[in-house]
């Protein structure tokens, strides 16, 4: 049923001035204009592919330029060759015995593979008249791990290994069943960035409440003042019963990361996000030890860069959170050896979202971790934000602050015409009519 | 004395094919087409400063754009005010709060911070009328330092330790003399390519052996047999007194590379480099533990990305010998800080040299080392490949296989303008003539 070739890829810089309102603002992005490069396949069968990478802004270019580099691996491919053997795929876009030179697997180069992959398997999923997440779900186990590029995490969880950590077929339905009457819980970043004033925390705190969330993300680490009044703000505002995890973004040091946080232990955070270099992963260790005491857990990962580093996360015991990010790393394939590698070191995966687009993207990862994998919602939790939606052609919805499961064929990040038009950068009405800063 | 403001920073795609000749081919990057992004800054005085990051070929128009994207953080300022807040600089460039999602300090972000930031060392030493190593040696201990962002390496290193590191200057004197006399001990890639066929192999370790070589490399990967063979007929042909030393360049798992260098141990390689994945830090702590008994460290940095990664390298006894490289990490001011965290932990430095401008920048880094910092030559020696020097101003001069310090000012990277006129790609005449595979 999969028919077609790949034979054309554009890419667009699309950004979003979500810096005029503070939206997104943490201690370390002080001021994103949340962006994608956003990339559309066009086949020959009048099937289209869309996907894309998040950015902050400036620099959206350089993706862009990356991309274009990598298009000539995939145009003129067939699909049903792509995906029947998806992890040679990978690696032939990752390991480019020229342009690895350049990552490997990190930084502009990974940004660029993941976008291209997502539209792959935007188009994979569309060809197959399913969602993401169902494609996923109704695939083989085998089929799955033959999508999983194992160089260098064969230490920590071999090709026959990741076959045992997927659930058996059956056990899907009855959990495949849940999500689709009840959803996956999520939690939201939307009312405490650091940007926003008391007053402004305390209303959204309050009208989040109403509308079902119970749990609730607070951007901390520019000044331990602020935070301690601002998360007791918030403490009071939401209850002792309901949940709230603090988000430094990579602010300290390891020590200053322990005292710190040490400090705002009364208010009982679930956990303390990126609280230094993404990278430091035995730094993250030493600090997972020093705040066990106080009940508080690690979280990361939406920093980082590939499978091999969050296979060193969970040998090192350096997370108890693991933030999986459908555009830092190689699409679902690589997101895939992390939901299994998590799994097989028994730590709960509560993915990274927001940004623009990665909400929608998200959703179809973790459910699959759900129905196949984990099939646990203990400490488990998917973050939400609630901004830019709009502008995609089947965006996400929450009901009672669960993520509804999308039943539209593809991976949820098709953007309206007239959304990509206005916000490209620099020609897009957005920009030209000096909304510009 | 150091005066001007940058007027223009200008940006070219250098590429030479030296895939042609399978110069620099190793079991990962079986074509390269050594390439610089190379960076000219123009000030108001008439000084110009030269730097350059190094690639592979394809996917150098990325890194090009990306110098681009940090253009606007360098031109305009003043020379003086840089070089007075190095730290500071460093941060502006590494750390734009929407840049750093790219990154942060790794990939392609941090290869383009590297060749602006090597072409302001340039700037400042050719403004000081020294050598780059010369103007490091004759700094103040308390001025080198504050060109270090010590952020994420407090753990390890702080900034009243790093002082400690330092020797008193009165100790530069000898051992600076010595380095003019004797020059620092090299040793060479050049004869064993892993393309190169057997005979070749012979006659250029023959051939190296009669100019005064006593220390090769040979890589090692592709094939067991291969390498059993090949390995044998260097040993053979170098004698048991002289050092041989294995690079995999990434090629295998953990597993994998303890089992396939066990079977090279009879050849009494002194290091086994790049084993695996660059990321994984505890996978090189394994392998470093297994093959101690055998009297075989390993040797890992060229693609180590920043000094958070080194600094997890050492404080896991990761690596035996430290690898940096000029273009990878961010230029000298990223590269003073593995240096000194290197002495703390007493792990020797052994550069990665090679590809275009590596050995050109690379010797002012380890002559630095050895007259302020080491101030030893135990297990230490500098890479050295003897290809496209020719294109420099002031090419690296070897002499009884040691680098000699060189004397012009400067950071060595120039280029002769006809060089880049010929080698830009794609509109030069190297590549227009079709000399392109």
């Amino acid at each position: 049923e999969v028919k077609g070739h790949v034979r054309d890829l554009t890419v667009k810089d699309v950004r979003f001035p979500t810096s005029v309102e503070q939206l997104g603002s943490d201690a370390m992005h002080t001021d994103p204009d949340y962006s994608a490069a956003y990339v559309v396949l066009e086949t020959d069968c009048n099937l289209r592919g869309f996907g894309l990478t998040f950015t902050l802004g400036k620099g959206t270019e350089i993706v862009v330029c990356a991309v274009k580099a990598l298009a000539g691996l995939v145009v003129g491919k067939c699909l049903r060759e792509i995906v029947s053997d998806f992890r040679g795929f990978y690696r032939l876009l990752s390991s480019d015995s020229q342009m690895r030179w350049l990552g490997p697997e990190k930084g502009v180069i990974h940004l660029a593979t993941a976008a291209v992959l997502n539209a792959v398997w935007d188009l994979w999923a569309r060809a197959e008249g399913k969602p993401l997440w169902k494609l996923l779900v109704d695939m083989d186990p085998k089929q799955i791990v033959s999508c999983i590029d194992f160089r260098y995490i064969t230490d920590a969880l071999t090709e026959e290994e990741a076959l045992g950590e997927i659930g058996p077929i059956v056990c899907g339905s009855s959990s495949e069943h849940q999500m689709l009457m009840e959803g996956y819980p999520a939690y939201t970043t939307s009312c405490a960035w650091i940007g926003y004033s008391d007053q402004l925390l305390q209303q959204l705190c309050t009208d989040a409440l109403r509308s079902g969330w119970t749990k609730f993300k607070v951007k901390v680490g520019a000044d331990l003042e602020d935070d301690v009044r601002r998360c007791r703000l918030i403490r009071e505002t939401i209850g002792p019963n309901n949940t709230m995890m603090i988000d430094a973004n990579q602010r300290w040091d390891v020590a200053e990361a322990i005292e710190w946080v040490s400090r705002l232990a009364e208010f009982k955070p679930l956990w303390i996000e990126e609280p230094t270099s993404p990278d430091d992963i035995l730094g993250h260790a030493t600090i997972s030890k020093a705040l066990a005491p106080y009940g508080i857990g690690v979280a990361t990962g939406e920093q980082c860069h590939n499978r091999v580093m969050f296979k060193q996360f969970l040998q090192a015991a350096a997370l108890q959170f693991v933030q999986i990010d459908a555009c830092r790393l190689g699409s679902v394939n690589e997101n895939l050896a992390v939901l299994l590698m998590a799994h097989k070191f028994k730590v709960p995966v509560c993915p990274h979202a927001g940004g623009v687009g990665l909400c929608e993207l998200m959703q179809h990862l973790i459910l699959f971790d759900y129905i196949c994998v984990s099939v646990s919602l203990s400490n488990r939790m998917c973050e939400f934000v609630d901004h830019l939606h709009e502008h995609f052609t089947s965006p996400v919805v929450i009901q009672n602050a669960c993520y509804m499961p999308p039943k539209d064929p593809g991976y949820s990040c098709e953007m309206f015409e007239s959304s990509v038009r206005r916000h490209q950068f620099p020609d897009g009405d957005v920009w030209r009519l000096d909304m510009k800063k």
